[in-house]
């Protein structure tokens, strides 16, 4: 059941003075029954002291208590799948088949961060035993605030990449829900609260507080006892707060994934045939009605003929998409908002009259595209802009015109060898992930993910936000110098008892000491 | 020979209307021939321009060739060691032995780099070859901008830990020398131009800039084509880039180490005897007259018995400690003026009579120190505070109030267990590096290593300034997805031709694909 209440610290907590809101169907524009409180003051600071006040014991937790910890987290998101899926339909409008895999893909994040733990080797032990005796291992940072975000109600919220691999590395997290999903936040915090439960962990490992207002954030995020911060989301959101934790008197680090155009570049003679390339594309660009990180929202083509009939091919393609409603009034209202503003700057900027799904395509030479660096800018939503470039040297300055990406794709054949090797280069100092094949839509969870890429991509291109490897935002090292054995963490001792991987004395072994 | 002119991009270049400088022999207060141009804006301009555009480049040399290049960097040092060691006693007074052994390590650290890359594995390759065909690894950041700092003419300045990390991960680098030193880094200065002209490498890879004011610096930091910045020295210099990198349109990572006061904590029964330790600590907080990030400049005791004796003791060995001149008179009159000031400011401050080495010791009640929370600031030099715990719990109370360490120190016998085990979780949540015998000072340059530590002791507590794990600051991970074998960097390549350490679809493996 949905309550509107906030948890701190293992209590669901109702304050009658507190400024409530509600959550909205997307398709009938109707608000939802209950009301959402927004957290305090007082209890966004109980919830962070409380966080600090069991980050020591938690950090002290075996993997396996914390293996065991995530596998009781997916069984009781399980044990309550139907009604999670339906206030995810209720407050999203996304349809069946994208709550129930983006459900299942939320499961099995969990279950890689079960994998990693089981295995342990990623606190990187390395012991030196040669000299004075230093033995330096990865350890918890301690509370972290998790923002969640608007375009993905559970795999990048609640129960979601950042807050599971926070835990998996042994950090108590606040999570500050989205309040367009705050129903579906509930539930899924309602099973994490549980989870601590049946495991015997302390509570206020885990908090859940909603708001409407940005006060709830900016109180988080300057709070002198957090220690790092996730969040997903828009760039004007990443980077306030982002500034906020700088100009704190103990800076801390934030990261804040903010999203990207995701340049695609389709090289001379890749372009020459279409073979399904626009039909890829055009599912790519409206898939989840463009609500994707990795959406790409800017196609580079070399097309030295000029008034390519690709373009018209591809916004034929667009038009026959059928696409819900966005997930937000007001997402769909700012998406709307940034077409009329590009119709009416930017004179040379051809956009297709938009399809009753409100996907569209601009369309631009790359000397105009060159001259007005914003049209480089995100337009969150079903939007591609076309750059026509005349050469291939045209295409090369586009691409050298970029700022940071999570992603960029170069898409040529086989006589196009040259010029993807001159914009390779220039792409990978750019971007995360570079693709030669596909669409970058679709971010498969695996340790060779990148889900990061240089700013304003993310405010930290060191580290992933999917995968894995997102436990090492949480982690940092410590080394221990002439410490007895009984003193030191299992993953340090001479017996190797958790008999991880580690570098010992320079050579990676699991062998004892 | 010195030429007192700036290196830029590999032309030694000399401006008539530069400002000029030079440094001084600390010991005899004379100042030295040479005088020293500060870098124009110009200069500062071009070498950094010239960096980004070779950084493509020498991101894509082998792992092999950057090998040799630092076996050549350590060769040219050695041929001028005479020079070098001559300079570097002339501008910082150290004797001879710390001069040799300063060389000597400095040559060491670069050995251990050349190590790094002979193996090749630090790249971290990951690869996913189930669904999207996933291959991730490090790839350098850009170039990077190195302050020398005051204290290590040699090994965390021109070829230091900072530059030589950064040139093994691949990265450009752009040295802004030290002022107090500027004649031993432009011998080493040389050194390192010599080694790329006989490596065949593009000179832009490396520049030396010289200066006194903080202008220098900050065009450095602020510069749209740096991409990271290394630093030791003070909290406010450290502190200035850190904000100055933060506002950048595009913020970028700074590695400021800025020290800090290395607490040291004795335990009831360990001090009952003294057994060494005051002639122990007496000489490390002398050492290199008190010249160390790691330098303890705090001494936690606790003594149930009031006025106790072993203060005394240890002031008496300070006494007797024979200490050289600091490396500059501005740092002097700043240690000076900071005790005079602990003296007027802190009337329950006892401050033993300073010897005339000017190494002293001070004296405080856990209760005064605990409410005046400025005496755990750091004094840069002979400096240490013995504060007085009446009990266990004073001593934890103390633990509670600190701001992150560089290190800290545990020092207790078999009756101290329980207390040491209260101590430990607090202390290692605030350090880098936690000791359980001995002194801080002395970082041994092993993979296991952590010099860093939570803010204020740096910038960024996820990575370490000594040891090979420091090249992890100049490296960001990129996934490539479906990308043909023959574009794939040689580390993510099937065949597995430099024969890494990988991570193929979750096991750590030497195979191929």
């Amino acid at each position: 059941m949905i309550t509107g209440k906030n948890l701190v610290a293992g209590n669901w907590q109702t304050t009658s003075s507190a400024h409530q809101f509600k959550t909205f169907n997307p398709k009938t524009v109707t608000p939802l029954p209950t009301a959402f409180e927004e957290a305090t003051e007082a209890q966004i600071d109980a919830a962070v002291v409380e966080a600090a006040a069991v980050a020591a014991h938690f950090a002290g937790t075996s993997f396996s208590e914390r293996a065991q910890f995530l596998k009781t987290i997916q069984e009781e998101i399980q044990a309550h799948t139907s009604e999670i899926l339906e206030i995810y339909m209720a407050e999203s409008a996304l349809p069946e088949g994208r709550a129930k895999g983006e459900l299942q893909r939320t499961l099995d994040q969990i279950e890689r961060f079960i994998e990693l733990l089981k295995e342990g080797s990623f606190v990187q032990a390395t012991l030196h035993t040669q000299g004075p005796d230093l033995r330096k291992m990865l350890f918890p940072i301690g509370p972290v605030v998790v923002f969640g975000a608007s375009n993905f109600p559970l795999a990048f919220s609640t129960a979601g990449g950042d807050t599971i691999s926070a835990l998996a590395a042994g950090c108590p997290v606040i999570v500050k829900a989205h309040p367009y999903h705050a129903g579906t936040s509930e539930w899924v915090a309602q099973a994490i609260h549980r989870a601590l439960k049946k495991c015997d962990l302390p509570l206020g490992i885990f908090s859940h507080l909603g708001g409407q207002s940005h006060a709830v954030g900016r109180q988080l995020v300057c709070h002198p006892l957090v220690k790092a911060v996730g969040f997903t989301g828009s760039f004007a959101g990443g980077k306030a707060l982002y500034d906020l934790a700088q100009q704190r008197a103990c800076p801390i680090p934030v990261f804040a994934e903010m999203g990207s155009v995701n340049p695609i570049f389709i090289l001379e003679n890749r372009l020459k045939s279409d073979d399904g390339l626009s039909e890829l594309l055009a599912g790519s660009i409206t898939m989840g009605t463009g609500q994707f990180c990795t959406n790409p929202g800017l196609i580079v083509i070399c097309d030295p003929a000029p008034n390519s009939s690709w373009g018209v091919a591809l916004d034929e393609k667009i038009k026959t998409m059928e696409l819900g409603p966005m997930v937000h009034s007001n997402i769909e209202t700012s998406y709307t908002h940034q077409i009329s503003k590009l119709k009416t700057e930017f004179k040379e900027l051809a956009i297709a009259p938009s399809a009753a799904s409100g996907a569209c395509l601009g369309s631009v030479e790359a000397s105009y595209f060159l001259a007005h660096p914003t049209l480089a800018e995100e337009v969150f939503g079903p939007f591609s802009l076309v750059v026509h470039c005349k050469n291939a040297k045209e295409q090369l300055a586009v691409a050298e015109s970029l700022s940071g990406q999570l992603t960029a794709t170069l898409l040529g054949d086989m006589e196009d060898q040259q010029q993807l090797q001159a914009l390779l280069p220039i792409l990978q100092a750019k971007v995360g992930r570079l693709l030669f094949e596909g669409v970058p839509t679709g971010v498969a969870v695996t340790q060779a993910m990148q889900h990061g890429g240089p700013y304003p991509a993310t405010t930290d291109s060191r580290f992933s936000s999917v995968g894995v490897d997102a436990i090492y935002r949480w982690l940092r090292p410590v080394a221990y110098q002439d410490c007895p054995n009984e003193y030191l963490p299992a993953a340090l001792q001479n017996e190797n008892p958790l008999q991880l991987h580690r570098h010992l004395n320079g050579v990676l072994t699991k062998a004892m000491v």
